[in-house]
């Protein structure tokens, strides 16, 4: 597979989403402002992959920096990081990345400009790698859910191309295969920006795994004529209650398998929870411009002086969903407790590795 | 509005709904076969249209036939009718249509061939007539079921496009927005061909009903958020139980509907009622192209190898159906006996104008 974004000596480099299936494009991001451009113009999209761009991003930025003082350097830090976390308001990985660094910083602040601008590389190089491994566990846990064989539907991309690799939804499914199990995917298309025609269906296939894309509205008719086994897609931000921010149509899936007794998984990295929250009501949702709904390549679709809306995700309540598979295991309701044991044993590990690893953060 | 359909000297001219709303044009069908490409290639669509147009390319093919018997047209019209009957395969209309052709055909059988033709393009109007004064009478019984204000959301094309004018279920929103209510119409844009964004919106503007296109997988976070009041649709063929085929995506927006306590209507005329099935499992459901799917304004949106699925339409099981709205009244559940009871008054009304109107039937 080939990698979603890279750091590079050059800058960040993202792999351009927009142009995919038709063409394989890299987009280099010179500083900040060019990654920060990348997440909002969805050049790299998908939770875990915009929060892994978002520490590239300040990475860059304050190796971009002149500051010749650490004070300095932290002033420029906020200002980096103010204007990535403008970007995209739903998905909580940004936010999460951001303060992950801005922490990072903090432990460094005493020391010498350059130093600190190490450092920074460092952790964000180490947020790109930990993805992916975060994203292996998420598979060893989520396969056991799979049939060994049929048919499993997911929405929109949450592949390699909305991580830095391997994926959550898609992860999971990679892991099944590679367990032998015999998985065909359907893809819904995903509209307006169309991720699952576009991404999720290239992405399968490279690995050659049977995939077959429908357009949003069948995915009911399936669920009702017994031929999806599981739903597993992403998620965006989930709530302490397990409420599930994620891509539109989400909500609908995840109802109408409901209805049908289909399994309904979220996979999602403990960065995805946003234990704030004590539901979805409070968890922003994106409004989009108009033009995604209202013109398909280039073309016009709808009459001019129509209505349009478009919100880039929904809140799917936590009643509809069967588990929530994370690297650190698989929550079950209720998600309250669940999701907060997880989220605890994810602090007790990330304590245990810097007391492990004393040279990533000073005492 | 302008029309859908129109029998003209020089043959059959139907609105190039493909077209819509890029440009408003006409294709002239010259002949029966022209006719029958046109509601294969969905130049004209929705099953009341269809309809119409298999009678009118009935009388068309009459009118072009050179038989100079007329038991040698009776062999041309069988011919005719068949090429007719192989364009599509869900709507009941385009067969109750060919049905009452071959009635008519029947009754005439002993006159000329001249006779014979006339009598055909008179039946063949008639149906045309009649479609819009029917549409216009289940807008009169339906209005009142809309609310005094609020967002009536809608899917695919059940209007004036759908049928030789007025509409279905866009028929009784338009009775309610000249009975004075305050109604703003929600349309999914239906995919694939997005009859929807393309057809619904354009229509509804020219009437200056205030239209808001969204995607499928939007609907059910609007229902879910309290935004739509109630749901209208139009039906391709209604089994004796009443379960509804309907255009694909229909049967995910009742169940969205139905968990959020939002009514579900669906309006159609009496001839598309098909009490011969006793429910909606053993209705033929149309499977079209790849294409369709694939493909956008020309552009692919997939990548190559990847499978598909298009079938045109979905079953709604009655249980999810509010009321059934036809020329004849509402219909409510049980909708066994509801719509058997419509379906004999309508059986005794057609008996009824026959006798007073001799002229149109030989005794």
């Amino acid at each position: 597979m080939i990698p979603t974004l890279e750091w590079t000596d050059e800058g960040v480099k993202l792999l351009d989403q927009p142009a995919l299936p038709a063409r394989v494009e890299y987009k280099l991001c010179r500083d900040h402002h060019e990654v920060a451009a990348g997440i909002r113009e969805m050049v790299v999209r998908g939770a875990p992959a915009i929060g892994v761009a978002a520490a590239l991003g300040v990475a860059l930025g304050a190796k971009r920096s002149s500051a010749a003082t650490a004070e300095a350097l932290g002033r420029e830090l906020d200002e980096i990081c103010e204007a990535l976390r403008r970007t995209r308001p739903t998905a909580v990985n940004l936010f999460w990345a951001l303060e992950r660094m801005k922490r990072c910083f903090a432990a460094h602040a005493t020391e010498t400009p350059a130093a600190i601008r190490a450092a920074l590389e460092r952790e964000a190089r180490a947020i790109l790698d930990e993805d992916i491994a975060i994203n292996r566990a998420m598979g060893a846990h989520g396969a056991a859910l799979l049939p060994d064989a049929g048919r499993v539907l997911t929405h929109c991309n949450a592949g390699a191309l909305a991580t830095a690799g391997y994926g959550t939804a898609l992860g999971v499914i990679r892991a099944a295969v590679e367990a032998g199990k015999k998985i065909e995917v359907y893809a819904d298309e995903t509209r307006p920006y169309l991720q699952g025609a576009r991404l999720t269906a290239w992405e399968l296939l490279q690995d050659k795994i049977p995939t077959t894309v429908i357009t949003d509205n069948m995915a009911g008719h399936f669920l009702h004529a017994g031929k999806i086994a599981c739903v597993v897609v992403g998620a965006d931000r989930i709530a302490a209650n397990g409420d599930v921010a994620n891509k539109i149509g989400t909500y609908a899936v995840a109802v109408l398998a409901h209805e049908n007794n289909v399994p309904f998984y979220v996979a999602a990295p403990i960065s995805t929870l946003d234990l704030t929250l004590a539901d979805g009501g409070a968890i922003p949702i994106e409004q989009r411009g108009a033009a995604e709904v209202t013109h398909l390549c280039g073309v016009a679709i709808t009459p001019e002086g129509v209505g349009v809306e478009n919100p880039a995700f929904d809140v799917t309540p936590h009643r509809y969903v069967s588990a929530i598979i994370t690297e650190r295991g698989v929550a079950r309701p209720p998600y309250g407790e669940s999701l907060a044991r997880l989220a605890r044993s994810a602090e007790h590990d990330a304590d245990a590795a810097r007391t492990a690893a004393p040279g990533r953060r000073r005492a």
